[in-house]
């Protein structure tokens, strides 16, 4: 919403509460949900985006011809699906969402898989930027901002291996520098420390 | 596609054994890939069905305000990562993936948590058609495809149970019996027998 200049106010839910009032705007539980007014309410990611992108359609994130669209589009979806599920889900899920919704320790096996299963992730990021400006073509897209939104997560706790991939580490410092990308750097999840790189651009 | 009355050729691949020539059209090793012509290669199923509606806008799947069109992606989305992974991926993966990359014994715990997960699914299916006459609204939409789809390949194995919820047992025979649909009903998976009821109209 900020690349796309665009006022809003963040809420945060402890979404496995599963408060009435907020399962009365998202049925299923789950955040993201945009709230635009009382009647225009929007759950998930994915269709936030494309909805914003429909409504307003200046500052594009998912531009260019139908093909071009469609490669932020699986690009995006990979990340939120692929690299979730092998990598966010294991090190997040295990070492952050365990301890805030029961305080159970973390698997340590699942941390380890999602650390093994990073390498291949980060080399495919390589293997696109070898080939274009940014992840999806060679405009700035939601694709970027999918992937950046998901290392920077795995960044706080310090478990993205920077040194594995120059070019890799080269992009993300670019969006690091963003203006939007900027003020999630002074993000906090209380409970844990950042990793002492992490609101550095130069890491 | 069919849905759309678009002409096409389904070709099957083991994607799991990563061959070269499919690397080479799709990097990240996954299917669907929809292949128009040499230069035109998409991958992911929501990036393809959103391809599909951009360039063949006739018949719409992901129809109305931009507010509708959020309603049927949040809800195709949500079969296709929360319906996914907390129910497909533990039956089917367990049971025939699993077979077909290693000849593995299934999971009976995986398993076992995919049958109980599918009926908190079921209500939830349940909920949104007291509410509107298709899943995601008044139109037959991409969101009821991907339901059925999840749905169909479960029950192929004979995992779902129908007796369980009366209105989505008659949502699903409608679409079942619509003319995009019966060809699946034919579709066999070799060493696996369907459910004796698969195919009927009338289960």
């Amino acid at each position: 919403m900020k690349e796309k200049e665009l006022d809003f106010e963040l809420v945060s839910e402890n979404y496995w509460e599963r408060r009435r009032e907020f399962l009365a705007i998202s049925p299923s539980g789950e955040v993201p949900v945009l709230v635009e007014d009382d009647d225009v309410i929007i759950r998930d990611s994915s269709a936030i985006a494309e909805f914003l992108e429909e409504v307003y359609p200046e500052k594009p994130l998912i531009s260019g011809s139908p093909q071009d669209r469609a490669e932020v589009r699986a690009i995006a979806n990979w990340f939120d699906n692929k690299f979730y599920n092998e990598v966010t889900r294991y090190i997040l899920g295990e070492k952050i969402l365990k301890f805030y919704r029961n305080g159970g320790e973390p698997n340590s096996e699942a941390i380890r898989a999602g650390k093994t299963n990073i390498t291949t992730h980060l080399d495919y990021i390589a293997y696109l930027l070898k080939r274009r400006k940014w992840l999806a073509g060679n405009e700035f897209s939601l694709a970027d901002i999918t992937a950046a939104a998901h290392l920077s997560a795995l960044d706080y706790l310090g478990d993205v291996p920077w040194s594995y991939n120059e070019s890799v580490k080269d992009w993300y410092s670019i969006i690091k520098s963003r203006p939007s990308f900027r003020p999630l750097l002074s993000d906090r999840i209380s409970g844990f420390k950042p990793a002492r790189h992490y609101a550095d651009l130069d890491f």
